[in-house]
């Protein structure tokens, strides 16, 4: 797939598209790919076929995809190696009665690449694993109270959700939140709950939407573990958005987190579906002792993805490619931004990186920017982070900072500098 | 494939994967497939391939599958139809930003096949549809308190559950149980939480685990319903069990139910990973306010299996025929029980049956007779109901039927008759 290089996309058969799907489905789209999350009417509603590093939706506009279906595709849409994998699991069957042997060798491998994992569990989605993790957390502790951080994203159950439809107070009458980097905060929330707090629950670095991503300060995590080990307190790391892009291992060993569990999903089969929670051996009896299933979860075909995916991102350049090709994009922006009179800043790991125009308060300038990338055939989330995959190219970044440098006084003309 | 004919099978092979797999897995496999569910060391715990009506174990052993991976296999494994609109799909895509065509053309068939549905939702789990559609009825009826009944299942998450493994007692609080089929229970609970009962979930008919299935009872739907309209409470009907694999319109249909929402998942995409909620438009703009998302939920590959296994279902025999050969089946047993001393029962609807012989307090009969079935590679499951496929053949049940036969008598050797 290439590019359209002569003129601004347009969205008819999206708009078509969606009209249909608005009488039938609540929202039309919900969740996370509701066209309000992103810019309403200027960008795709609907994807048609995807390839590699680009996809194209079904007004026939190609975009080089900086969200790789919100992280899952890490090595590049319908990757050659991973299809066949599946394509030779799904002739021998989908669906069982019994796991398959490829379980156990996912299990096994997922086990050797992560430090802390004496054993790993699977599941469809993170949600699934998020819940069972704090699950497991109270069943070791025989305590209730579980921290997270404010706007963090561990899915969409009641517990962690923003949305207050359909929540109980009950559902949320135990989940204390701080705000990331804020150790005085879990200082306060341990003292004030002594006793009582079974698990905190964090992403490895901070990436809420509508807002940039924020690193660890200085010493965060060896607090956090030092408050942990004093309190009893498990340390989940919900690391389900960058999963094993930044790191084969991990991402706690990024940052040098010391996890008593750990929930993946995401980008670990290359789009299929799978979430995986790893422990450590003393958190085997409470895992065992919280039930966990689901119909498809033992299906070997995200399994075979899985294997295929890690194997590739661990003998591969994969991994050093996308942080690469994610700095250059970020000092790419940055400069460009400078250059049109903008201070933008591109917060995040490289390989997952989101920029935000420093004094945009209402996020009208990442919007329009988005906007005009987005009609230009480079489809980056006004709202979420993006998403570096390894078959993207030097020549994505060019053409992506070429870009930019036409995108960045559009929007000074429409919103002024 | 075809059965072995001349020997008991045995497992060695799938107890030395256990025994890898317990070291890096809790429980080595946990959930609805934990071999402790079957029959431990009787039963294979790994599967190696499937066709048609029969799979394969990783000790060679072949069997009739009458488990169908626990429901989603209505047509038959590696359905070539199914099969093919899958790989056509994945050679597009897998994994998006944003859903396919597939999604509303999906959506569209839904609601034409079911009456009452005049929208849909979908996901993976049927945890995901029962819990979200629970929210749904708090939220439309802002009210607290869901009934359902006691030993159904409902997924596992933590307000329905059996399993008190960190579960807190505020996530069961505002959950109220009735006996099946007991319309008095219901009518105290309603008289002693006036105006709290959002929603009573139920299965169209009752099918626990340990224990025979029960039909409803006459009038039953009838009152459930009235009982609903008088106390403005959401009836939920969770039909994942069950499916399309009575009625293609839903097994309301059978039953006479006027459900408010109902719950699928299983069988509508022939062992691929979906589930849907659909509803009446009275309850869209709460559908609406309860957000429901999931990473790959939006994925247009089990849309594809589904679109093309619900045709397969509407313009085939393959209803009518599940349930000729499920009848069979059941009079077979029952007949072959008389003739070897023992009163057996099928029950439930003739394409989930399943047995209990009638004075088996603690199920070792039919353990029995499961353990020598699968034995001579006929998998039954002695603790879950049953499942006809559309694969299956008349003389899969001539044979099935022939090996009761036999086992009959070596339960009553080892247990008396």
């Amino acid at each position: 797939m290439s590019q359209k290089n002569n003129e601004r996309y347009s969205y008819e058969n999206s708009l078509n598209l969606f009209a249909r799907a608005a009488k039938i489905i609540p929202e039309g789209i919900y969740g996370h790919q509701n066209p309000a999350f992103v810019i309403p009417g200027a960008s795709p509603y609907f994807a048609d076929r995807a390839e590699g590093g680009y996809f194209r939706d079904v007004d026939g506009n190609e975009f080089i995809d900086f969200l790789c279906g919100y992280g899952p595709v890490v090595l590049g849409h319908n990757h050659p190696e991973v299809e066949n994998a599946v394509r030779k699991q799904m002739a021998k069957g989908s669906c069982f009665n019994h796991p398959g042997e490829l379980m156990v060798q996912l299990a096994e491998k997922i086990t050797s690449l992560v430090d802390l994992a004496d054993w790993a569990i699977f599941a469809k989605n993170g949600s699934d694993v998020t819940t069972w993790a704090i699950r497991v957390a109270r069943e070791f502790t025989n305590r209730k109270k579980i921290i997270m951080a404010k706007g963090a994203y561990h899915g969409a159950h009641a517990w962690c959700t923003d949305y207050p439809g359909g929540v109980l107070p009950e559902e949320k009458e135990n989940i204390l939140a701080m705000n990331w980097n804020r150790i005085d905060e879990l200082e306060k929330l341990t003292a004030t709950h002594p006793g009582d707090i079974a698990g905190i629950i964090l992403t490895p670095y901070h990436h809420p939407t509508f807002a940039a991503q924020e690193m660890p300060v200085d010493g965060f995590w060896k607090k956090i573990r030092k408050i942990c080990d004093r309190e009893g307190i498990l340390l989940i790391i919900d690391d389900i958005r960058a999963c094993f892009r930044l790191d084969i291992h991990g991402s706690h060993e990024v940052f040098g987190i010391k996890p008593d569990m750990i929930c993946f999903a995401k980008a670990m089969a290359n789009g299929h579906p799978i979430s995986t929670a790893v422990g450590r051996d003393r958190y085997r009896e409470a895992a065992e002792a919280v039930f966990f299933a689901g119909t498809f979860w033992f299906s070997p075909v995200p399994m075979a993805a899985a294997l295929t995916t890690l194997n590739i991102l661990e003998t591969s350049d994969a991994i050093p490619k996308m942080k690469q090709l994610g700095m250059r994009l970020k000092n790419g922006l940055e400069d460009l931004g400078k250059k049109h009179g903008y201070n933008v800043t591109v917060s995040g790991p490289s390989a997952l990186p989101y920029m935000t125009f420093d004094d945009d308060p209402d996020l009208y300038h990442i919007q329009v920017f988005c906007r005009e990338m987005i009609a230009r055939g480079i489809f980056l989330h006004p709202h979420h982070n993006w998403f570096i995959c390894a078959a993207h190219t030097d020549a994505d970044i060019d053409y992506t900072l070429k870009t930019a440098d036409k995108v960045f006084p559009i929007v000074a003309r429409e919103l002024g500098a």
